[in-house]
């Protein structure tokens, strides 16, 4: 990738999107990533800094000189700057601050005093609005005369009273087909929605993916105007949040593609040793049953079979569930139904599997009576699982800790002892 | 929810956004919506049918009056008809299209002929599009001449050259902020691009997430603009995909929570069954060591355990990997970083568990041997989860099969397997 022409470089980076840059800094060593930033730090500005994923962003801030960084800080918008600095060290972030004019600096500061991820953090102050009473034609004339101040992108005017409280929008493109005389109060959208500048992202996320929102007045306790979240905003939270579960589900904490060996492992221990606890928590289940295993060792050979198909049919059940509480599909009303669907799944497969594991249990062992005790215990299991997988989730959401977070933990832990236990249990029951 | 006065139900459901009507709909008992849907099938509009999830929409569809039905359908935008009959059986299908008129009904036929999943499909055809050399003011009187015909939504002007091929877009903002006598192709805006109808839809997402598109256009195989895609359609399709992967990878197939009994075990069955074959493999693996587990029952209280962390470890590396994918970051060029990091995590971690297991196999058997022979299983596999995690989803990729969908069964099978015959093989050679 490098030689030592700053030119070619500057040729080659050129053409390229703000994001593209960005996706190569973070694909490529961190010994290379050192080379080009010495080479070619003018050739970084404000865009690609905010497309760069968290961990490396501080990295290579700290490479910058600081006329550079003051530069690429000052032309981006107040949310972006926000999103830039909101999780760096004091130092790092007092720094960056300072490079902005005090009319910039004030705004993102107002930014930072907002809860995290909520609504405040989220929004631009940039804000497009007018009087009620204006016409069409008196907005376009100041648009006109104002369009140094304008946002990169808005897409609404919002409407405000005297007391600086939003009462309604106008999209541009209905200002557009509207003659200049009409005014603006006239022609506002029903799907106008202020959201409270302390409500969650998430919720944010929710509200523009169900009522299809386009942009959004954010306002403040005293439902005074104070900026306004875009769907471009909204679409990357929302992304960020499925994103989030998935790693949750998995049992990966946060942490990107380039974090460094140490940090990595530090994300993904504590889950295992959630799951060595629960592993031997299983353990000593089948401790109990040490007679009966050697007397009988095929319930030795078996019983993952029974635990591994409990903890399958689990991870089913809880996936569907903790998508169905994050989409706020899964509510009151719908639950004991969910319950009993979940319930009815369990029992059939269980039954189906029931059957085929007594078959390979009769022949590959040639005793009807373990092929009866496999085939009890793989519906009791799959039964189980499918409860387990929707109630877990739910209880742990009524107690507020995240379902996506902690739910595998717990289902895995039931379908592995009372897997164990039902198979080993019967065993000893049955055949001894 | 319900008593037979008409009214009442209207006056309640009034004020209710379209989607949480069809929210509503979801999430009340099959009978309840048959009785609701007798009394108010007036109150269902085209908006609560482009909101209800697929599975419920034919239910409700069956339900409705002909004229209600069309009535509905006739208000939609023609991308809205397109995502509402594009998995209809044939016959609901042609009795909507029949309902449209002729003008709309071309356009979604048109539609229908692109593939499924692709841009073709997600378009809208109502453009809103100007000749290259048209002033701010010959637009803004075109569209004040035009209002009647605009799309509900729209953000840009495209501008097109005489034989309708795109040549740049321009924002309404900066039309608003500028003055009449400019042309508009003195103001396009530098994120243009045309996106062709037969592009994959994940693809188009990709573009709107990576570029930050508000709407682009859609080129047919000759360049010609054929419709405009919006970044709610992207949203919807980045949402749909996440959820996608989250459902493949706990494998579960598509499916949502409104789905009965049998079809959802139906969906959940396939992954089972491969997760059976798998638990079979393991187990013939342990029947190699059935003399070794008869004479040291010790061994099956502990083989779980490195089974279930191998399995643990390998589903965290493998939902990085297959995330990483999805969204474009694991390349070719940092590949060789990656797998050497989770080869590097899997060390560290199978380390860290060894000295712990090391003990508690000590502890609780008094074996120092068994405490090592169990150490010694963790470390390879921890080492071989984190390899087989990224590997297998990458070879799948490279292969064409979606590495969410398949990953998770060959990891886990690598994972038993080499676990329990890690631990049982130098239980054989070291302790007997």
């Amino acid at each position: 990738v490098l030689d030592d022409d700053v030119a070619a470089i500057d040729r080659l980076m050129e053409p390229l999107h703000p994001a593209d840059v960005a996706d190569l800094l973070e694909q490529i060593s961190a010994a290379e990533r050192e080379s080009l930033l010495q080479l070619w730090s003018t050739g970084i500005d404000g865009e690609v800094l905010s497309e760069l994923e968290e961990g490396l962003r501080e990295e290579v801030i700290a490479f910058l000189p600081s006329h550079v960084l003051a530069e690429a800080v000052r032309e981006l918008d107040s949310d972006d700057v926000v999103d830039l600095v909101e999780y760096m060290e004091d130092a790092q972030q007092a720094a960056i601050l300072d490079a902005l004019d005090e009319a910039d600096r004030a705004a993102v500061e107002e930014a930072l005093s907002y809860p995290e991820d909520s609504a405040g953090r989220l929004m631009q102050r940039e804000v497009v609005r007018a009087p009620e009473h204006w016409t069409v034609g008196e907005m376009i004339d100041h648009l006109r005369h104002h369009k140094a101040d304008l946002p990169e992108q808005f897409y609404h005017i919002i409407l405000v009273d005297p007391r600086m409280k939003p009462t309604g929008y106008v999209t541009l493109g209905r200002m557009l087909s509207t003659a200049r005389e009409v005014e603006l109060n006239q022609i506002t959208e029903d799907s106008f929605r202020p959201i409270p500048a302390t409500q969650p992202e998430e919720e944010v996320a929710y509200a523009f993916n169900q009522y299809h929102l386009i942009s959004a007045p954010v306002v403040d306790d005293d439902g005074r105007l104070v900026g306004v979240i875009t769907i471009d905003d909204a679409m990357i939270v929302q992304d960020a949040e499925a994103e989030e579960d998935i790693l949750r589900l998995a049992g990966v904490g946060e942490g990107g593609l380039n974090d460094r060996v140490l940090e990595t492992t530090k994300q993904r221990f504590p889950w295992l040793a959630v799951n060595l606890v629960t592993a031997i928590l299983a353990s000593l289940v089948i401790a109990q049953f040490e007679a009966a295993i050697a007397q009988i060792v095929a319930l030795a050979v078996l019983m993952p079979i029974v635990a591994s198909m409990g903890g399958n049919a689990g991870t089913q059940s809880l996936t569907v569930a903790v998508r169905a509480i994050a989409t706020k599909d899964l509510t009151r009303s719908n639950l004991m139904r969910v319950v009993l669907r979940e319930a009815g799944v369990g029992l059939i497969n269980g039954l189906i599997f029931a059957v085929v594991m007594g078959l390979v249990g009769l022949v590959w062992f040639g005793s009807p009576m373990l092929g009866g005790v496999i085939a009890a215990a793989m519906v009791i299991n799959l039964l189980v699982a499918g409860l387990a997988g929707i109630l877990v989730p739910v209880v742990l959401d009524r107690l507020g800790v995240d379902p996506a977070l902690a739910s595998g933990a717990f289902v895995t832990t039931v379908t592995d002892v009372v897997g164990f236990f039902a198979f080993l249990g019967l065993a000893v029951l049955l055949l001894i």
